[in-house]
């Protein structure tokens, strides 16, 4: 049997340099655990445009479609800002998304031991903070159509369309309870009922799925006022599942929280392929974070972690997963520190490339 | 000449009992600064279904089109929960912003620094924090059509749409600008330019609109990262503007972090009527809190500093405001506390009635 196969996209910014430290962690689990990938290379976002004057070429669609698993670093940066929006680096990302029907994107909002007195947030409020945000990726307003800016008697209208099937919301709804059933039993729907018809449709058929899991807590909460309580008290959470464009805010709202922006991965799914496998795409929360690109300050610990939750999602490796998140801890715990998550108590300043070869050392 | 004249609208919850306490404070201002008002009162949301089978009642309708401005209180409950969409207490509220066409929503986020500790924020994050969201209240996804659900194929789907017009945007960004030279002169927008046309609109309207004031310091933000910003460093921003969904979200995380949710005003502005005022409805931030409706526990200081806003922003009666706040720092100060501001530190205990009661003897 052929190995499993890995689509590696850095992308823009800091993307290219945490994924040269992916691509250790990669070489050791091939080297020492018998997980060898084939790992193959593209551009995306302003690298592919630079290279292509497109944001995804058509082979490296096709490439995302054929492969086991995609990691992406990052996209986007202000060389690109002026850029037409049919071209931007995110559109990339985006089509990525759409084109291999990503819907269910899992955010972890955890907050690690060693770094609770980064939060903004009192110590408290998040030590142990560990929730799971799972936004639907690939409907609602980011695609619906009409979109676009028209003219209209004599002035321009900016028009975008919020648009949800059943099936739409039932498919994300149900990865929502899965998950939930494998974490605390609890889930917290959010969106507008009270204004928003595709609200109102998000709750009821979020309603009919939860018939099929009696076991899971089943609550509802408005946007605004899940905004509201994930400030005040995150910890009343454990599964939040929402739509594509609360769960953007809601997801980033909360990555934040945890004071651990560095460290966040995240994992997009699909439907499972022919051999078994969700369609998938992994990638930290964290940006292209332009300001520190080239400059060996970035913290490759996201990226990092979310060719962890590729172990456990694509390659059902929990087991080696969870060696790899042990090994971070370890490093953490011995004081190494990126830039970004050097405190007054200070520690053992590492550069990018520092950080991958300690994780790897304690792997 | 006649007196100014103010129609109060008590609504559900822990409406009516806040709505007490202002009355107080009105009449305080009538007998002792000769700024007497002709008050009249009426019913919206779940009080007016209950009593005509409509959240607003065409009659109540007219009455706030006709006085100088509108007093509210909160509206919604369980009670109402399971009503049709078409007369949830909410359409009551949005119904009143749509037809007085009150496009500029100012919300006001401010740490008051005898209730700094309240914040689930470190001190240092939120002490002195005093920020102003610009919230569009009249268009949007709240207001845009086609809208509903409908039957499609063999299943329902979910519409909304998001439409904003030119000079929708440049209405609410002037009101935004007008803001910041009178306050720090720094303003950020808010929208989701890389994924929505409609947010494209929005940005290069706000650019065009920001030309005639050079003065103002304008940058732009997607709202995810807006999100994350606010919890991150709120202090980082003066006046914010966006639109009407984000600023549903954004300006209720911008509350929160206060940790003074209870204190929190707002006035949703419009064009101004043939006497020069603007078109103004103002109300508490909170809801109706029907976990403590009835208990006499309510916190009347939002609805309270909402009048404060009404005397500055209707009746051109900044000093009298002024005077109005100071009466409230200076109850905090005295440690007179209802039960949500009751810390660890103690303070008088007082009921709803107590609180009003203490400002009206401040006076
Ligand atoms: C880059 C951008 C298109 C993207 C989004 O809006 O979804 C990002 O903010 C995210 O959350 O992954
Ligand atoms: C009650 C509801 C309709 C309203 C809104 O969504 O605008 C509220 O959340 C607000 O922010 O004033």
């Amino acid at each position: 049997m052929s190995n499993p196969s890995l689509l590696i996209l850095p992308g823009d910014g800091i993307g290219p340099e945490v994924m040269a430290e992916v691509r250790k962690i990669i070489d050791w689990f091939g080297a020492k655990r018998g997980l060898a990938f084939d790992v193959s290379e593209d551009l995306v976002g302003g690298a592919a445009y630079d290279a292509h004057g497109t944001p995804l070429h058509d082979d490296t669609m096709a490439r995302a479609l054929a492969v086991d698993a995609v990691l992406l670093g990052a996209v986007g940066g202000p060389k690109y800002d002026n850029l037409d929006f049919s071209v931007k680096p995110e559109r990339g990302l985006l089509r990525l998304r759409k084109e291999m029907d990503l819907f269910s994107n899992l955010r972890p909002a955890q907050c690690f031991d060693a770094l609770a007195d980064f939060s903004s947030l009192k110590k408290d409020v998040v030590a142990g903070l560990d929730i799971m945000i799972v936004r639907e990726l690939t409907s609602g307003v980011y695609f619906g159509e009409p979109r676009g800016i028209f003219e209209e008697g004599n002035e321009r209208v900016g028009v975008n369309t919020q648009r949800y099937t059943e099936s739409e919301i039932a498919r994300v709804a149900k990865s929502a309870f899965e998950l939930a059933m494998r974490r605390g039993k609890k889930l917290c729907s959010m969106e507008k009922a009270n204004v928003m018809e595709s609200g109102i449709l998000w709750r009821e058929v979020v309603i009919e799925v939860g018939k099929d899991y009696p076991e899971v807590e089943l609550s509802h909460m408005y946007a605004d006022n899940g905004a509201m309580q994930l400030v005040r008290w995150p910890k009343q959470f454990d599964v939040i599942v929402t739509d594509n464009l609360f769960g953007d805010l809601l997801s980033d709202c909360a990555a934040m929280l945890t004071g651990s922006l560095g460290m966040l991965p995240s994992a997009s799914l699909g439907a499972p392929m022919a051999n078994g496998r969700p369609k998938a795409l992994y990638e930290p929360v964290h940006g292209s974070a332009p300001d520190i690109a080239g400059q060996a300050k970035a913290n490759p610990i996201a990226c990092i972690l979310s060719f962890a939750m590729a172990l456990r999602y694509s390659f059902d490796q929990g087991a080696e997963a969870a060696r790899l998140e042990a090994a971070i801890q370890q490093v953490l715990a011995d004081g190494v520190r990126t830039a970004d998550l050097m405190g007054p108590e200070g520690g053992v300043p590492v550069t990018t490339s520092g950080m991958g070869d300690a994780i790897v050392k304690a792997l």
